[in-house]
């Protein structure tokens, strides 16, 4: 199944009661929730790198964006925002984002129970520790109403050229919505497909409980997963499409200077070939390893931050070519 | 030099006094014609293989014509069409084409002198064993007037995509014709530029002698050839420049389908980065053998005569594929 879904990822609000939502927090009020759930954590095995991201430069930030490690809203300078991050960055913990505490697991694969089981002994040790903001009626509050209830937020990243190609999204996108899930482009709300790169995720978190809403994404990631699959089948004997699975590589193997875009259309195409052992060439994980390093944010921070557009081109056609040969 | 010049060509017209031109020619005398002529060649060295165009298939025919061993015009079947051929293909003489007899000589390089000689030759033992149209005043006679006087004509095929790209091909076409020269595309007469392959060759055949005309086309083309390089080395400094050369050779070395067109812009490409040690692929000299071996009906006489466009475009690519990787 694998061949079709490049992560999994579960992300949990919490807010602590005695302070007001990030919104209208005071400064001193930021740090004192910050060094609070900072202070909770402090006894887990798990241990968590600090970063402060008023430290950070605009091209760092927007990096950790690309990385799926924070949110883009965290980007943005507002009182004491602080990532917390284990060493695998598996775990994130944004302090100070939109609630308190945002903490995200992600895992490669399709991996919810096993995500779900991460966030929930973080989610424990912050309740015991902390006086988290939490109503019988309406269970974890949060700033935003659409979060309330279990204020959980369980998504699977996929790869779906097939769909793509076909034009089935957009009436997958809209059975899916009465379902409680939705399905969009990989940087979150109003962000566009790139790379045919989708996340579908739950939608509702107000009477359903964590199991039954991540138990319903499951199923549903599985029944698009294998009709990705399916239509990828069929579509790989065309060999118009073979043609641009086969060139795709040709130019990623060649080219001298590659914008953002044409590199993710292209990195998704060998993808597509790789699954459909049409190609055999990097492996689907470092194919997706490269899909981040590649972002315009990335490559600043690794080979300096005041490239222009053309430069991150030409340095984008060097990291593709250096791969893929 | 040679990484602009493709090939030189020279072509000597002749006609037989006793008979009238092609265009009035009746079967029996276009028979007597050719056997003339076969005969009055029996004696040299050189040897050739009798080809009877009448007992060739269409895509026989074309594939000549691409291979530039006959005229587009001597596909059309008339009275007693016969082509003598050397074993090596430098030396082909059409019968009974627009004149009784085209004589052609081509020598890849730039290298009119000695393809003036070959054919100066095989002219001596013509002219010594039959009464060819001559006047005193016109020179040699021969259907079209276009053609009296030496009835020479001497080309050199150039590769210029510099100056193609730097759009100056129009400017020195205009140039040329003041130098009773003319520049135009591979296969002659309103044939349009494929893979910035060019045709430069004399004009005039009146008022000036062999040797004035072959110095002449010598000197223009060493000018355009010089103008052509350098105009290149500035061009392959540019990394948009380097960056379509090498994804062309990527997708040359890929592709699954590819027309025609695309195949001799890539190929032109590719010819160019040989040229200016960009990239380090075939020689010259096989990329040239190539451009033939891709033309449609080169293809479909390998590979079957029925082939449809989309079949050739497939086989096209496989061709590619072997020979660049």
């Amino acid at each position: 199944m694998s061949e079709a879904v490049v992560s999994t990822r579960i992300r949990l609000a919490r807010n602590l009661k005695e302070y007001p939502f990030p919104n209208r927090i005071s400064e001193d009020q930021a740090k004192e929730v910050a060094d609070r759930v900072i202070s909770a954590l402090s006894d887990m095995d798990k241990k968590f790198n600090r970063i402060d991201m008023s430290e950070l430069s605009q091209a760092q930030r927007l990096a950790l964006v690309e990385q799926h490690l924070i949110s883009p809203e965290f980007v943005e300078k507002r009182p004491y925002r602080v990532l917390l991050l284990s060493d695998d960055n598996s775990v994130s913990i944004m302090l100070n984002e939109e609630d308190h505490i945002r903490l995200q697991v992600i895992k490669p694969g399709l991996d919810l129970e096993e995500a779900y089981k991460i966030a929930d002994e973080i989610d424990d040790c912050l309740s015991k520790k902390l006086n988290l903001a939490f109503s019988e009626r309406l269970g974890y509050l949060t700033q935003c109403p659409t979060n309330l209830g279990t204020a959980l937020r369980a998504s699977v990243m996929l790869h779906l050229p097939a769909l793509q190609k076909s034009a089935s999204i957009s009436r997958i996108a809209s059975n899916l919505s009465k379902l409680g899930l939705t399905i969009r482009g990989i940087y979150g709300e109003g962000s566009n497909s790139s790379g045919a790169l989708y996340q579908l995720s739950n939608q509702v978190t107000l009477g359903i409980s964590e199991k039954a809403a991540v138990e319903n994404l499951k199923n549903i990631a599985n029944q698009l997963i294998s009709q990705e699959i399916k239509t990828r089948d069929k579509m790989l004997k065309d060999i118009e499409v073979q043609d641009k699975v086969c060139r795709s590589l040709g130019i990623l193997k060649t080219a001298k200077l590659i914008s953002h875009t044409e590199a993710m259309e292209l990195i998704s195409n060998v993808r597509l070939g790789v699954s459909g052992k049409l190609l055999d060439t990097l492996t689907l994980d470092s194919i997706d390893k490269l899909t981040v390093e590649i972002q315009p944010a990335n490559i600043m921070i690794k080979h300096g931050e005041e490239m222009s557009v053309r430069e991150r081109d030409i340095k984008r056609a060097d990291i593709l070519r250096d791969s893929f040969n």
